[in-house]
């Protein structure tokens, strides 16, 4: 067993923009290159808890319509869960961790989307500190485009439901977040599929 | 219908501290006083979703303990949603709210027992703003003797399973907020039950 702390590889993206696909692909790369599968996450998601978190904020209540606030909050919840259970004793037994969305994702969707940027930021520097990904690669896409493909893969869900305004907003917090941190990638995920895979590649390549 | 808006009455205290008692006859108060019975919530709860994440903290999951900031968050995700859902929209319709605990819960029991003062003032203020109840009713009591008491009543939650010195700190906690905020009225709950009931029925009538 390795001494050394694994790395944090994070995809994220809107809704279409091919994340599936591109996580098959890092994690082959990961495994090649650490000799290790990767722990594989998911947010919100990834533990028992966080995963029954993830059911209240995809799924609606009749006649209680969850409030920005409060989903804000669930989300904080389930990163908490998976972060102390999860990824951290992970990275620190040496494996490496690929995460599908982090916090990037509520400062896009939350913070950019719904307008609640000064809430998503305190209460992440709150629960988080420092904490975040080696890496994240962000596969940029148009949201007409992505939730044109999301849509064809089958009934979209409470927050793809949303507004196209919530998902212009959300991805323009995306690339105003990866002009300021040099640990996210911005890939151009509308391109064909075998160019922005190599794309993904050239990128671990060069990062690890 | 009045046009003014409803008052928000809170009674908060330990595990057997005779909460339930207090509420049926602060219930039966606010009825006479205003001639309409007033809306009941408790905490965390009190809308569906939150009646949800009500079983999440309540409920361990094997082999996924709850960790401290997602228990925080959690309770903080269910406030947000009654108060938006619930509370606001009643006092704004002239009904006045009865809440069993409420926002002094999570600074005694998240901030007081485990030591997350700070996280908790943080989301607090990020969260509610300024809203909090008009009066606040804690009935006091040793924790020993409060435990004994719910342990009679059945099975104790994974909370109420915690160590002795969370609700000692906890109990100095609501004592110290009391001190500093004069809507919070410190209620003796150890007296027999009649005059306990006789103190908070002096103090509603002093406070409305």
């Amino acid at each position: 067993m390795t001494q050394n702390p694994g790395k944090f590889i994070v995809i994220e993206g809107l809704e279409g923009a091919g994340k599936s696909s591109a996580i098959t692909l890092v994690h082959d790369f990961i495994e090649k290159h650490t000799g290790m599968a990767p722990v594989c996450t998911r947010e919100p998601g990834g533990t028992p808890l966080a995963e029954k978190i993830r059911d209240l904020v995809k799924n609606a209540e009749p006649g209680d319509p969850l409030c920005d606030e409060a989903e804000c909050l669930l989300f904080y919840a389930a990163r908490a869960q998976l972060v102390a259970n999860v990824i951290k004793p992970s990275l620190a037994s040496g494996r490496w961790v690929l995460g599908d969305r982090h916090n990037l994702s509520s400062i896009a969707y939350q913070g950019g989307g719904r307008g609640l940027m000064s809430l998503v930021k305190t209460i992440s520097d709150a629960t988080l500190g420092g904490f975040k990904p080696d890496l994240t690669l962000y596969l940029d896409i148009d949201p007409l485009l992505g939730l044109e493909r999301a849509a064809r893969r089958g009934a979209l869900d409470r927050i793809e439901q949303q507004e196209i305004d919530f998902f212009h907003r959300a991805r323009a917090t995306f690339l105003a977040q990866a002009r300021d941190d040099s640990s996210i990638v911005v890939i151009d995920a509308s391109k064909p599929l075998n160019e922005v895979h190599k794309d993904i590649l050239a990128c671990l390549s060069t990062a690890l």
